[in-house]
């Protein structure tokens, strides 16, 4: 019997100080450097929330300006990388191809080693702006198509949108994927990120810490809950099913996809901002299918479950605003990825800076006072 | 001001239990499954060790011959691996190398996303014995040899050093070597350790988290210490200047590599195991100068610093033994990663069975109630 107590999960554990992200999980606020997300979302750029992630304040305008041009120059990665990449089998899982060709990346940078506050920031920096470079080749290679090169006369999110498919998305269509990357920017200390800074905790490099990040945020548990709720509205199929799906699921105490979050008690802020866009789109051009099974699905919830304090959460309608920008299901982590490498750079600089290795402890619950016994006696 | 306290390092932080492994820094006492590493040392083999640590008992000679046979059987990697490896550039970093090839590997395995125990059980056996296939082409492409295939007829430390020089060692080296990695093979809940453990507990895939592993043993904090224990040696010279150099380094407060270690407050026993060894060789093949001058600082450490309670730990000898077998300074630590990839997948398999995501807090320390100002503004 022993009395140490157990922190399961980490749960409530604060081991470190960031002046990135605060959430109010209680009264559903989320803001970076003190302003609410959707600020963020309403006025700002992928671009501008990465600088002041990585930076702690708002550039003026001649400090946004550069700093776009160091992220539209690195968009480009090493040809060699391309190359070895068209090598990944086509039935690969673009989380797997993301995590190898990331760390692929890093054995090609002779700087990879700079362990520098400049020399990290540097190899951050190019990450993000690598990440669509990365993303869109493993996704076009996996519908056997050729990489698409990136082009320097289109902000990030556009770029990426171009890369993906080969042509220039409207404005209307970046405008919304820009949004939607400022969304998944940071999140205070979520799996991935945390597993990035245990991964820089013992002065490893940058690239070990995104690919250790990359590989957290694949699981189910973390990154995959939008896919998770696509797939719930393909198996219910339409809005004349949705009562009795959902009432099922909260008959049998089912989790129900996209709904309820570990910090969240309240609305997720961010799945508010999507609500929003969605239901404009809905109004300017009808209310897809998705959609409407979505909204039939918050009224329930909301009339079932926030007692429990469970509410939609941003996963609840990202699938949905993906699918209408025509992005594949299985690319739905990859693009959480593509917009949380800045928040993973910004909190690994933040950690390093005042760095601990990070070693907690098990509770020794073997056996003891044992001896090795000849294998003939066992 | 805030009264929150910080676990920094999560140092004393317990967050779960494990059967694997037991340590008490204080007594320099390390166990697995209860049984003292020395016992495990002397008498064991990686390979036995390997299989207890996966099933939590020592196995009878049926069970022994099936596991071992198993590891012999997975020792191939795809040849797609292998032609993948060769592109590699020279001037790899071994490490990087090793995560970029590892993620790979899960790539190519179409079972990769098996979350079932059997599943991921038998990922992680094959991990153990492929990633001295993998290690042992890493090396022979940097020295840019050809890759050599494994051997079925040889045991597991002995397979890697034929792999790994292209000829079969003799039986004091693979035992020597063997014993080195039963030394290393499972530190309890060490930086790396958890790095797997915070990647699978969002129910990833096996190979994500051994990649995080991989890329936190990197770090000089962790896996890198043996190399800087010769770099120390190397920079010293030769026995007449240790006592300058060390005088020097105690005057100056600087650390002393290889010696102090955050667990051990005491002889880590692993050092004293090796240390018995390297008499052992010293005595019969005449003490080598980087022997001999291990032996003078080890004398002026325990005179000078064991007040202070630090001790030589497992690194401090760790190198001159590998360096004995002809191993570069540059894969020690992929060699440490040979070893510990048996701790890393039983302590995975250990922690999902009751899986917790990992997330923890910060404290934000950020500005607050902020509002977006627009750039012409700032």
């Amino acid at each position: 019997m022993t009395t140490t107590p157990i922190a399961r999960g980490l749960e409530g554990v604060v081991f470190t100080e960031s002046k990135l992200t605060f959430i109010d999980g209680e009264k559903g606020i989320l803001t970076h450097l003190g302003i609410p997300i959707q600020e963020w979302a309403e006025s700002s750029s992928f671009e501008e929330l990465s600088y002041a992630l990585l930076h702690g304040r708002l550039p003026n305008a001649k400090e946004l300006d550069h700093f776009d041009h160091d992220l539209r120059q690195h968009r480009y990665v090493p040809q060699e990388l391309i190359e070895n990449i068209k090598l990944y089998p086509r039935r690969m899982n673009p989380m797997q191809a993301l995590r190898t060709a990331v760390s692929h990346l890093g054995m090609l940078d002779p700087h990879s080693e700079d362990d520098t506050h400049e020399g990290r920031y540097r190899i951050g920096v190019h990450l993000i702006a690598q990440f669509a470079t990365i993303i869109a080749a493993i996704a076009r290679v996996k519908e056997g198509k050729e990489p698409v090169a990136p082009r320097k006369d289109l902000g990030h999110a556009a770029n990426f949108l171009y890369m993906l498919k080969g042509h220039v998305p409207t404005e209307e269509e970046a405008r919304l994927f820009d949004m939607a990357l400022i969304l998944h920017a940071d999140h205070s200390m979520n799996a991935s990120t945390f597993t990035a800074i245990a991964t820089i905790s013992t002065l490893s490099d940058m690239y070990s810490a995104i690919t250790s990040a990359v590989g957290s945020l694949k699981g189910p548990l973390h990154g995959g809950a939008n896919e998770a709720v696509m797939d719930m509205l393909d198996d219910i199929g339409s809005l004349s099913h949705v009562d009795d799906y959902i009432g099922g699921k909260l008959e049998r105490k089912e989790k129900i996809m996209g709904v309820g979050h570990r910090v969240y008690k309240y609305f997720d802020p961010r799945s508010r901002v999507l609500r929003d866009y969605a239901a404009l789109v809905a109004e300017k051009q009808g209310k897809s299918n998705y959609y409407q099974m979505l909204e039939r699905i918050e009224g329930i919830v909301l009339e079932k479950l926030s007692a429990k304090k469970l509410y939609p959460n941003v996963d609840f309608y990202s699938g949905v605003v993906y699918s209408d920008l025509g992005i594949k299901k299985e690319f739905f982590t990859p693009i959480f990825a593509l917009a949380r490498i800045s928040g993973w750079v910004a909190s690994v600089l933040e950690y390093v800076e005042h760095n601990r290795l990070l070693r907690p402890n098990a509770l020794y619950t073997g056996p003891v006072d044992q001896h090795y016994v000849e294998i003939e006696k066992r």
